[in-house]
């Protein structure tokens, strides 16, 4: 795994490696919205990129880093969300053995889809202290890769192609362009597109009120957990990784928090108005541009919707 | 109001006049459709156009085709579904009057719509000789213009703009492209729009098994209704009319009903695996393509998603 911050022919090298087994998710905007928010929203749709959310792109950008030696082995990671069938999927693409760990109470439908793609799933007690643990156990009795979700600068470039993208599909220039931010993977994947190929475009991101470790990190100058954690944004529950952090803080301009009824409230929004499947954590970045409108008035935003995998059967609304 | 069936050129111009207005859906794919269905499936979305289904295009096509004259006194029709809220939107594009007659149980998230493109709703009992009845003497006291919902040949144009984009959009030549069909109005667009863009393309239709009047009227060569009406698609209720009929006789090459079941299932895939929200009745071109994969095995398909209107509440599943 790379120890460098990737630069800009990294980035571009990602996209070529990776476009050939992901979705160039559309780039929708919506009338309403517009005229809700008194701007030009650019939506990127990464709920309907593969596995259902971004976190494809960085897992695959990451597993097809591996040389055929370090694949050998196959790969490891724990996670009760979305990399676990980002990991799955990237796995199966190059015929590699995937050991995921997954707490014991995770949901029927999450567990299905990583047994979909062949993964062998060890199940645990749901503490950061045993999935540590287990896949640690894995990958000593094993020899496979460890791929960490975000603080990792494969993964991290991988998701860079996100926001690559929403530049290249959108004719206007973007003044401001927005994603969430839980380990802050996609967000300083997103800071590094725009940094390298749209640099007028300023970066902001929102976070849950209820796990508030990114802004407080921001303003804080350090690595920071949440005073609490209780949000139905179940994809942004952890903190800042020793990668992410120190790009997040050089390049994005400020982070918003919002509330879960305001979560909800956009997520109802994209699926009523735009009939998009959001999962809470996808609904976020539009959240903080309703609460902060008047900030953002006329502007041209790109908004990153990560993820819709949510269950059907247990909607807020 | 043209008793000429669209050619070519009309349907060009029909595009020209109303792309300003609407949406250029995206055709979307799925890996694992394609692989359930042993096809490559390509899915053009009009639960995403402007009012959440295709007929924005044909409402504003008959709307923009109408002279100041005929628009003074405003436009009327009668529908419960997505006519209503096409027909409300066209009027407001236009600045005129929309009169809408609709079924005093209609739902309200519908009657919120139409409310909010400004239109003046009149409630009547909900038979169709109530809804007729009203819609004329609206007609006769305002001198309001009445626009079919389907048996209109302006409309008919409209709804052709939809395949007609799909061929273009689509890189590969399509084998097949499948429609649902009620009265009519998008089937016939298709067929039209295949026969002059695409005449290598077979065109086909899918239908509720309980709303089954056209398989039925297609078979016995002359319109008629179906022997029980009792399906969830609640798009696809009324039976063919005078102009819709002979177009759909003349190039499609078949009707596939479905039931319900199926609907669901269909209708479940498109939320889940990519992450849509589609109604039971946009469903049906999918459901059709399932239930006959052997014979579409290894074919280019287009399949026409016609609508994402459907109560979150209320979901069948």
């Amino acid at each position: 795994m790379s120890e460098t911050v990737p630069d800009q022919s990294t980035i571009e090298a990602a996209h070529k490696l990776i476009a050939p087994f992901v979705h160039r998710t559309p780039v929708l905007s919506s009338g309403f919205l517009n005229e809700l928010c008194g701007a030009e929203l650019y939506f990127k749709c990464e709920n309907m990129q593969k596995i259902g959310a971004f976190k494809a792109r960085g897992a695959l950008h990451a597993v097809l880093s591996l040389s055929p030696e370090q694949l050998k082995n196959g790969i490891a990671t724990h996670s009760s969300g979305n990399h676990a069938q980002a990991i799955a999927f990237a796995a199966k693409r190059v015929g590699a053995k995937a050991y995921i760990v997954m707490p014991d109470n995770s949901p029927t439908v999450k567990i299905r889809a990583v047994e979909g793609y062949g993964a062998e799933i060890t199940f645990c007690k749901n503490t950061p202290e045993e999935r540590e643990r287990t896949v640690q156990q894995i990958v000593h009795e094993t020899g496979a890769a460890f791929i960490h979700p975000f603080n990792n600068y494969e993964v991290i470039a991988g998701q860079a192609t996100v926001a690559k993208e929403l530049f290249e599909d959108v004719d206007a220039k973007l003044d401001v362009i927005i994603a969430p931010v839980g380990g802050g993977g996609l967000l300083s994947g997103t800071a590094l597109a725009a940094h390298y190929f749209s640099p007028e475009t300023k970066v902001y991101a929102g976070e849950p009120e209820g796990a508030a470790d990114a802004v407080l990190s921001f303003r804080s100058d350090k690595i920071e957990k949440a005073p609490y954690v209780k949000t139905i944004a179940d994809g942004l529950l952890t903190y800042l990784g020793d990668k992410t952090f120190p790009l997040i803080k050089q390049h994005v301009t400020d982070i918003f928090t919002v509330s879960d009824v305001e979560i909800i409230n956009a997520m109802q929004y994209l699926w009523e108005r735009m009939k998009l499947v959001v999962e809470p954590s996808g609904a976020v970045s539009l959240a903080a541009v309703i609460r902060n409108k008047e900030q953002f008035a006329g502007k041209k935003i790109g908004i990153i919707i990560s993820g819709g995998n949510v269950d059907l059967g247990k909607l807020p609304f």
